[in-house]
């Protein structure tokens, strides 16, 4: 949720009953501490701080978030065993993200307090095994006893029954989110993402690590380089910095690298938090009703 | 399902209150005769064939199903314009599988009866897309009116309630029976599979045609000539003649291609078909009961 989960996106889910998750990956230090003052004088409900633990200014961010007493991180892309005694040692609940049960199980016996388990479809950064989400949660709610949490292909309350029925205690909603009024990312990038037809996103840059991106230039240009057998060197020359910036928060639709989840093809409509959460709650108990209710 | 799913596997899903369906793609014409009169001799439940639709001798096999009075043929793997009214005319119902919505709407506009919808996570040939069937269920309901039948990573109860929830009418399920006791496939493919861990299914040669392969040694030198970028035409004749034969009916777990699902890592036990349907139903039921009862 880089780019796109501010703390105003964060603040307008949790005061609607979710858990809004401050996305910390793609800011400096010093917004993070901005995001963070201004949570905290929007709102008292709870909320967390997606950490990836391979950000290179991690001791600030960490700091950060123990100054601001955030209640929750959310730690992913790295070794669950460096921080979270940390956190744990002030009070701040760890949940890892993973996507894989061999992961989990390790980030478990890390002492974190719950897990994100996250499959293929998802948007962004992705695991190798490309284990998707029916196939994954079932796997990890067999190996772990602590909550889990599924993430990855979920825009609907349909799809918030399947994980429940799967085995999952929650979900995470990404994509949906990235497109509400509140998100932070570009209005063009929203517009994209409800335009945008099943078959559109595509997991790339496996040999540097695989994220899922919507088709535009700047993802040809990358699978022609794969195509034509590149090296990572190319590919990551061609990367460059700043390409996810350049696209999901200002606006270019071209040669900006556009990270979301294979369920936008289903997101047709900008929405509010409030009315995202309505339609969401409104949707699963339809769903449980109407779907689910006899037995076979 | 080809080399696992013969007329005794058909005629024991069918009897077990399922639809069995023999697979016609790794048969001669002849052979499929014999399946046909075989599984005709053992019993009088509705059963179905499934159907490739580039099978090489496809006049013989349409034959042979109109001469057995099929009630249903499940098409795949091709154009549902071609074949569909002519089974139509003989009183057999045509379902046709698909990856995509698009290719859905194609087949209900050629007048099939039914639709399977197989996502990312399903064994063998597979779309170019790369929907998973979290996301591709959905999807397709919103465009068409027939049933449709979710396929692609269901191998319990609770995948079935899952797919339920997404708007599936039914599912279709391969890799589990795959592994039962009536599969024709070899004992030490069914066991391969049981000893299957996360993560150990790909989907590759996708320069041919995707297919999703248990990992193995002839995995493996297919994923090397990816990687320095063979054209298709190496690949191809790396592939050879019979390689699916080789490995998942004569046993040879490293030459072969073990054509197999994602959900292969969660099958643990080779189980009669009785058994199957009977914790499928179970674990159905449990779901529904203790997961998906309460309203938000």
């Amino acid at each position: 949720m880089i780019w796109c989960s501010g703390w105003k996106l964060a603040a307008a889910v949790s005061k609607e009953g979710g858990l809004g998750i401050i996305g910390s990956g793609s800011m400096y230090p010093d917004v993070l501490r901005e995001h963070l003052a201004k949570y905290r004088a929007a709102t008292d409900y709870p909320f967390a701080v997606n950490l990836p633990l391979l950000y290179t200014d991690i001791e600030q961010h960490v700091k950060s978030i123990i100054d601001y007493k955030v209640p929750i991180v959310f730690t992913s892309a790295g070794n669950p065993n460096t921080w979270t005694s940390k956190f744990k040692d002030h009070g701040i609940k760890v949940v890892q993200v993973v996507s894989s049960s061999k992961f989990a199980i390790k980030s478990q016996e890390a002492g974190v307090d719950a897990i994100v388990a996250e499959g293929f479809e998802a948007g962004g950064h992705n695991g190798r095994d490309e284990t998707t989400t029916l196939c994954l949660i079932p796997e990890v709610r067999r190996h772990i006893d602590i909550p889990l949490i599924a993430a990855g292909g979920i825009g609907s309350g349909a799809a918030i029954a399947a994980c429940m029925a799967l085995g999952a205690d929650g979900v995470q909603i990404g994509s949906l989110f990235a497109t509400s009024v509140e998100s932070s990312a570009h209005i063009s990038f929203k517009e994209r993402i409800i335009a945008s037809q099943e078959g559109e996103t595509m997991l790339c840059m496996k040999k540097i690590i695989p994220v899922r991106l919507l088709k535009n230039k700047f993802y040809e240009e990358i699978t022609h380089l794969e195509n034509i057998c590149a090296g990572s060197d190319k590919i990551n020359n061609h990367l460059g910095r700043g390409r996810a910036k350049k696209g999901m928060f200002e606006g270019d639709m071209e040669n900006g690298e556009l990270e979301i989840g294979q369920i936008a093809a289903s997101i047709n409509k900008i929405k509010t938090v409030k009315e995202i959460m309505h339609d969401l709650i409104l949707e699963y108990n339809s769903t449980i009703k109407n779907k689910l209710s006899n037995p076979l």
